[in-house]
């Protein structure tokens, strides 16, 4: 504490993202990144853009890149906001959009992220209780509220949630703003785009780092209402006109049109997954139905920071969350290759037998 | 306006940033880019790493952009704050710094984001008028504040003033927090990161978009004792924790190694400003005492928009501000190579006589 800080300043938390580890032989399944190369015409597209026009500065509207995903998802340009990664338009939706005289509501097992947003703007908000499987139960929500926040699937448990159900919320629920996280949504979860159109309420966040292999350049977007984007736009025009660099908006741009790629590698990842929860099941383990690129699991002998420490000392790096209470015991996996997962499994049956 | 926004949202009017023409062929002087491009090496790094790393979340704390950074100004690493431009690092600045209980200073004539970061983060203002010769009169700030911003070169005057005038407000303001934005202190102005180590209550922005030609980048930066830093820091990972991707972080280390091509470029910028002032000054005009990489001026005779629309005629494009009614007869010009500023003082000779 300093006698120049504001008042904010003291009372954060920030959030503690996954461990980035410098060692390099370390098999890395702690922060969901996905396994395969960004597709090579990325890469070729970013080579080729790499030259005198950087002195220049970017599109601050990113508008090329808009244009793309607004025809992809059918969508009017008005509807597409891009930011700095998905949590920039995290942020922005919290500032502008649920901070209200109401509280915000979102679950107590989610993306750690949502409470550090509401100290840092100070947003009330109440967490709402999973129910005895993990699942998020939409029927709780129909309280008091000045917004509605949660991840599908949800993180850590990458429980997926039916469009059904989520209409069904919708339908319930048109006097506050509707967030949809859409992080892990390329892994055979439905996604709310298509929802837009009829609720103004409905705000759906996505990302480049998962399912298109570009966590390292930086790119996320929000879709809705030209009114709800409108909002987002102006927060971003009075904070930083230029987030998105010019290599970032070429790699997003090449990645959106690259779609035999992206859709290639995410049934691979898909299948991995599928392998690896039936190797852990056969060996003790619950595994929480996935509809992400990662498994959020338990061994019903083995403790959770045993199994994450023996990991270690084989060279595996996964997560492990020591609060709440309620999923001390579990571990995060992120989906890798075929071939890593083999590795994972029988480095686990040793562990566990 | 929608039910669905925040209070904030209404009342904020955004900054707008100077025009990024789709007309190629336009001479492009209004953003004050640099005219060369980044360094060879620069080009090279980003290209050698764009590759299957990508896939990666970058390292959320520039660790080794920090380090070089500190090296180069002598500072410890804890002095060091890396952002997504120096915009980036100015709003957490307003957000974490200057939000106190009393009215953060600075000029009428400034860069026109701060009262933008005061509408965004409710922080009170209050702006102290130039003298009759554009300058900071520093004497001016010596009242109440709850912190004191300016860049240095003042924008868009282009001004410098000196290390001793800002020791010497440093010497006499030692309650809040002082703020140098020196996003143009490359072009013959000193900076004032020597004075870090002496005064705790300092913190100077920088920027890599002028002198280093990485304007399409987006990196900024931000030196001050650890405890700022500290405050900078709480607020960065209470709002995004990977702001400056991969492919960023590569070039901004490339170009604080290339200290060769960095400073010919900056001379060759200064000698070009140079040559404008005087050719400009024979024809009539009035340049304000530069030290960035601009100039601001106007003509005895012909009225700034005139010239401005003449200008554009001519496909060169520079910037005006219709506000305040003191500044509005001026143009501000970035200054590009010797053979472009060749080229706009033959048709500014036809402009004006």
């Amino acid at each position: 504490m300093s006698k120049y800080w504001g008042d904010i300043v003291e009372k954060l938390m920030p959030y503690t993202p996954g461990e980035q580890p410098k060692d390099l032989s370390l098999l890395k399944l702690n922060t969901n990144e996905n396994p395969y190369s960004p597709s090579p015409n990325v890469l070729n597209e970013i080579k080729s853009n790499c030259n005198d026009s950087l002195r220049l500065y970017p599109d601050p509207e990113s508008i090329k890149l808009k244009k793309i995903l607004a025809e992809h998802h059918k969508l009017p340009m008005e509807s597409v906001f891009i930011s700095n990664g998905s949590d920039e338009s995290l942020a922005f939706i919290f500032q502008g959009l649920l901070k209200k005289d109401k509280p915000v509501l979102f679950p107590d097992i989610t993306y750690s992220f949502y409470p550090v947003y509401c100290q840092l703007y100070e947003v009330e908000y109440k967490q709402i209780a999973l129910d005895q499987n993990f699942n998020i139960n939409f029927d709780d929500y129909l309280i008091e509220n000045g917004g509605i926040i949660f991840p599908n699937p949800n993180a850590p448990t990458g429980i997926p949630k039916s469009l059904k159900d989520i209409e069904s919320l919708l339908s319930n629920n048109k006097h506050s703003v509707i967030v949809i996280d859409e992080a892990y949504v390329d892994f055979g979860t439905s996604s709310a785009i298509k929802l837009i159109n009829k609720y103004e309420n409905l705000i759906v966040t996505q990302s480049f780092s998962k399912g298109r292999s570009l966590a390292g350049m930086r790119i996320g977007c929000a879709f809705g209402s030209p009114s709800l984007i409108e909002a987002l736009n102006r927060i971003k025009n009075s904070f930083n006109s230029y987030p998105i660099d010019r290599l970032a908006q070429i790699s997003a741009m090449s990645s959106i049109t690259d779609k035999i790629y992206f859709e290639g590698n995410c049934n691979k990842v898909i299948e991995a997954r599928v392998y690896l929860e039936n190797q852990l099941e056969s060996i003790g383990f619950e595994v929480l139905p996935s509809g992400a690129n990662f498994i959020f699991t338990q061994h019903k002998q083995k403790r959770g920071e045993y199994i994450y420490d023996q990991l270690r000392q084989n060279k595996i790096l996964v997560r492990r969350f020591n609060s709440p209470e309620k999923i001390s015991n579990f571990i995060r996996i992120t989906i890798g290759t075929m071939n890593q997962m083999r590795k994972l499994v029988s480095i686990m049956r040793e562990i566990v037998e």
